[in-house]
């Protein structure tokens, strides 16, 4: 049923499909973890503004990514899924096929994190890497859809149920008391368009800002040039879950919905990862400190505003969280 | 108010001082944050049972100590307190004395972990770091108080006030559901004897069990022969929580009212820390991974048990994590 409750009515980017928001979160919220709120004495120092984390480290496999991947496994008709991902979204919809009976396919590009690599294999689904600079993601699923007609690809960002999906976490961030801004990372856009979706609903007053690499800023230069633009290859950020270009309708959300997008520096998203480890006890991956790192890069903006920033997964190689935190 | 609602009424062991639970807990709850429960697949299958993780790394100063340092803050008489701490109680009296409005002097072994000895200075308290070759803990506070005798001493575990504020912990356990199981670090016995106080009142038919450091096995040799042992020195153990001696009331708490301690090798403790890291996004501190540690160590004693493993804290130092991650 659209109308007041659905989350997006068409745009002059084209149409966007209409989903009922109420109708996604009744079926999924069962199988969920509530989202972890976390405060910090040291953390508000150290920033120097009251924040709030919302914290999707602990939801199944590690990331808000479960939300969006079961939204998307209980809608589908296909028996098969087929998805590529860097990893997060991977091992989402791996378990979330599996919990609804289904087969799963994740095509990764090759130098994705081992531990996002193992984490998909883990969950019974197949694994298809890829080398991007010989052939794109999106390429290699066209391919697989060729050969496997029968199966569904779903993109990680750019899908209605996905969207719907996430904005499950916005409604708990809502309902969990007052906030004048939330702080979300930007990749393809799935987080922060359903962000936005919860807000038009729950809480127009608060502020959606987005949190970008600078590196993959395509999500920035988009809402600037007011067209979607896309980043150029595979860009070399740390934060592998924000490398992908935004989705057509995310930006139609996005650009009406969101106030701005912090475009966050490699050395901030070091600074908020290892600040979250001192000061919070919480392990995060990169893209998940890209929030706090746009409140360390530009503290003016969120000065006396009551602040939640979004940590969107946890996960994490070893070796290379171990060398963050040494500072090599 | 004493009576079936006291933890403890008395022993061969010398006399236990009466706390009325309910009384500590109505003053000090609402200042505290809730435990954090976390579950996770992986985790199960990597251990081999389903584990119910009780996380108290996002409690205020990072550790479950603050439970303690409220209660005994709040119910001191004296303006100035002082204690022996090798870090989290530290933290915690410091700041829970900061916000009931007193003065306090923590004294910490000088190889005390630098975050530790951070956090307390910046809990804006007094720290007297001791070469323990040299002078004791214990020794070091006699001589402060015949310094000043205004002020008053509180144990990190051996204190009435101490064990009800760490009981709170154990009721929130209880509440949150059906449990066979609660495995908890054993250090002065200050939360494992809070955790069979609580026990005692709610749930009965659940067994308590300690995770000791085979490396500072004081309380394990101490059930045994049925009279209080202490550790040579300073063990040499990771879990530098864990390095204290069992102190008398806690001691005459446990050898009533807990089922068995394992004793845990230093390997197991990284083995632990390392799959909370992996399977659970958590982040923790040495002493928190014991309980993990003792499921990892004895799987036949758990199998088929609802297990509750108590995560008593996350603080350490980035530069020890980062190499305990990295396996050297």
């Amino acid at each position: 049923m659209a109308g007041e409750d659905s989350f997006a009515r068409g745009d002059d980017t084209g149409p966007v499909d209409v989903v009922d928001l109420d109708a996604v979160a009744f079926l999924i919220r069962p199988h969920l973890r509530p989202t972890t709120f976390i405060e910090s004495e040291g953390l508000d120092e150290a920033v120097g503004a009251p924040v709030r984390i919302a914290s999707e480290t602990f939801q199944h496999t590690g990331s808000f990514k479960f939300r969006a991947g079961l939204a998307a496994a209980l809608h589908a008709q296909a028996e098969h899924l087929i998805t590529a991902s860097s990893g997060n979204f991977g091992a989402a919809l791996a378990l979330a096929a599996r919990r609804a009976g289904k087969r799963c396919t994740v095509v990764m590009p090759a130098q994705s994190s081992e531990v996002k690599i193992a984490a998909v294999r883990r969950h019974g689904a197949t694994v298809e890497l890829i080398d991007t600079t010989q052939i794109s993601r999106a390429a290699r699923v066209e391919e697989l859809k060729r050969a496997m007609p029968e199966a569904h690809a779903v993109s990680a960002y750019d899908d209605p149920y996905v969207i719907a999906g996430n904005a499950t976490l916005g409604a708990e961030i809502f309902a969990a008391g007052a906030t004048d801004v939330v702080v979300v990372p930007v990749g393809g856009g799935g987080l922060s368009s359903g962000i936005v979706a919860a807000r038009n609903r729950a809480a127009r007053g608060c502020k959606v800002v987005g949190a970008e690499p600078l590196l993959a800023n395509d999500a920035a230069r988009s809402l600037r040039a007011g067209v979607l633009c896309k980043n150029d290859g595979e860009p070399a950020t740390l934060c592998d879950g924000a490398r992908a270009s935004l989705g057509q309708r995310n930006f139609a959300i996005l650009r009406r919905g969101i106030e701005d997008i912090v475009e966050v520096t490699e050395e901030n998203v070091v600074r908020a990862l290892r600040l979250l480890y001192d000061r919070a006890n919480l392990k995060v991956e990169p893209t998940g400190a890209l929030a706090v790192a746009a409140v360390l890069q530009e503290p003016a903006r969120f000065a006396g505003a009551r602040v939640t920033c979004v940590v969107s997964g946890g996960n994490v190689d070893a070796t290379l969280y171990a060398r963050l935190l040494a500072g090599s």
